[in-house]
């Protein structure tokens, strides 16, 4: 078995590198290669997604990614800037399955923006669909407008779509993991405006017939906004589309006060898969050892559960979290008055010990 | 001067009445004329916008608008629901600059699910472009996919798009009222993706060279959702397209805890504009008499002050609503042990007595 380790940029290096030494201590039988991505690969082979990084990751059955970005590179051109990266991954792999879980751990339900009551306990999967919608639709670009409300202006567009076997394929994913947690499926659209989520909700509603242990609600995109604000532990798995899913599952990150703590999967229809947290790159704090390393670390308990068949080590990973957070351990994104204040190195360290 | 007054259906008619009692007290110059919009006029009329009601409507210089929608038309064709009336009135007026402020009333913080101290004093103004974007946008439909990852399977596809003056002229909008305020404006975008809105942050860019004397800061759209929960106060003006603002809007609309006391303005060039609750038609509680009507007659007070040329009548309507809440009347929505409960009428009255 053949992991690619993608750090890629800001605090990336430093949190895979506590990843890869958890893995490590695991001692299972898997090969572990590195490649440069985001800005540090157009730095070294002026591109964010380099031919040999990519061809790392086709050969891979898993990858274990960092983050890409920094303001440096906002003035690129856009194909050039390291967002692309993830994005050319999750299209050259058909990563379509995101996994991006929300979960409040005990010890941090202060951390949350929310009174504690309505977020302790919280345990949201939000699943993403990732490799369609209005990321990747055509024809897009800029010409002059032909009608609308200004006929002869310039004028920029993108196209959102959806097809059949598309949502069927998410919506599956959707219904089996509800199946394994509390068998309630939220499919989020708008299907009052736009054609695409009426079509969306159509087809998750004829899926769903295979599924009738497992129930279904549709709520507008607008809606679920309000409701994960309002009653977030009434959700349990939300599916929904790839621009839907990117501003819900932020949202839903946030709610639960330490974004700092959660992992996310991507897969394909193979369950090869790309592993990375739900925080970015945050150039600001790079360099200076103080990063949470926990959602690489738990990234990696996902990667061992998904994609290497290792669900055992994926639990003594999660356990060993657990212990460290109730053995006090914090880095300074979670910390709070009575805890100890740890750097990225001392936290993976802990997990290590802990394991 | 006319008002166009649409109550619509749901809890729509016992709000817009409310209103409409408060307007009448103040004994100024100008008629009321209603209609039947939303279900009760595809009831009436067949047609949820039927001609003479959007007639009214243009003639008129504004409208005091209450809820459309009801459970009971989700299988009428989408031509015939209810919702197709707020879109025709906005296309057809041209209601293209959406005001929805989110303000946190003193009395009523803690209803907020986040912790007092993030929402205390909380005052966003989001400015959502409504005429434009995905909402409008052609081509749109089903079809054969030709190409994607599908070619062949049935697909549905919609079009994003803003042109040029649409961007420029929300954001002189946004602005010239971030000028009244706080001087600061957020432009929410995804222009790592979309070509639409690599092309809004540029046109907003250039806007912004008029008004050196704001502060422009553009956040993608996913970060938005999560600073909105983090800290909410650090926005003070937020612009965006039309999907954007129908989510974050929302989502900051709850944040306050009280989307009943909530009200929205949504002006054309001329300053002509349509005033409604941010709140929906609630059809689980209509005709009981419980609902909040305090989001419909602020909206009131808007349409006097931006389309009616009344400040000091809009003034006086705020000052009865805020000094309604310091006496402790409040409807269920906002009732809090210690309060005291009343209906709407009752709260309709007392804000009458206020005056
Ligand atoms: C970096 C960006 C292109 C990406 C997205 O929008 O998908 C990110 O926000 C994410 O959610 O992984
Ligand atoms: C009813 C619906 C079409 C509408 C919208 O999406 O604009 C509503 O959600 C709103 O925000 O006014």
């Amino acid at each position: 078995m053949k992991i690619a380790v993608l750090p890629g940029d800001g605090i990336g290096t430093e949190i895979v590198a506590e990843a890869v030494k958890v893995l490590k201590v695991l001692d299972l039988p898997f090969e572990m290669d590195e490649a440069k991505v985001g800005g540090a690969a157009y730095e070294a082979h002026g591109h964010p997604l380099p031919e040999s990084t990519l061809a790392l990751a086709k050969s891979a059955d898993a990858i274990l990614f960092g983050a890409v970005g920094d303001w440096k590179y906002d003035t690129l051109d856009r194909p050039l800037r390291p967002e692309q990266a993830i994005l050319g991954l999750r299209k050259h792999l058909g990563l379509f399955a995101n996994f991006r879980p929300a979960l409040c751990y005990e010890q941090l339900t202060h951390a949350s923006s929310l009174k504690p009551e309505l977020v302790a306990g919280l345990d949201i999967l939000i699943i993403r669909e990732l490799t369609g919608d209005i990321y990747f639709g055509q024809p897009r670009g800029r010409r002059t407008a032909v009608d609308g409300h200004f006929p002869g202006a310039e004028e920029a567009f993108d196209t959102m779509r959806y097809s059949r076997p598309e949502i069927e394929r998410i919506a599956h994913v959707a219904f089996q993991a509800a199946r394994k947690r509390n068998k309630k499926v939220t499919s989020v659209d708008k299907a009052n405006v736009l054609e695409t989520f009426q079509f969306w909700k159509d087809v998750v509603t004829e899926v769903h017939k295979d599924y009738p242990d497992v129930a279904l609600e549709h709520m507008y995109v607008d809606n679920a906004a309000m409701q994960l604000v309002r009653a977030p532990k009434k959700f349990d798995v939300v599916v929904t589309g790839n621009m839907f899913g990117d501003i819900l599952s932020d949202e839903a990150a946030m709610l639960t006060g330490s974004i700092g703590m959660l992992p996310s999967a991507s897969l394909n229809a193979e369950n090869r898969g790309l592993y990375e947290p739900s925080h970015g790159s945050a150039p600001d704090i790079a360099g200076q050892g103080i990063a949470n390393p926990l959602a690489t670390i738990l990234s990696a308990a996902m990667m061992l559960r998904f994609s290497l068949q290792q669900p055992e080590a994926a639990d003594r990973i999660e356990s060993a979290v657990r212990a460290v957070l109730a053995a006090g351990y914090r880095t300074v994104d979670i910390w709070s008055e009575g805890t100890q204040k740890v750097g990225t190195r001392e936290m993976g360290d802990a997990v290590v010990a802990a394991i």
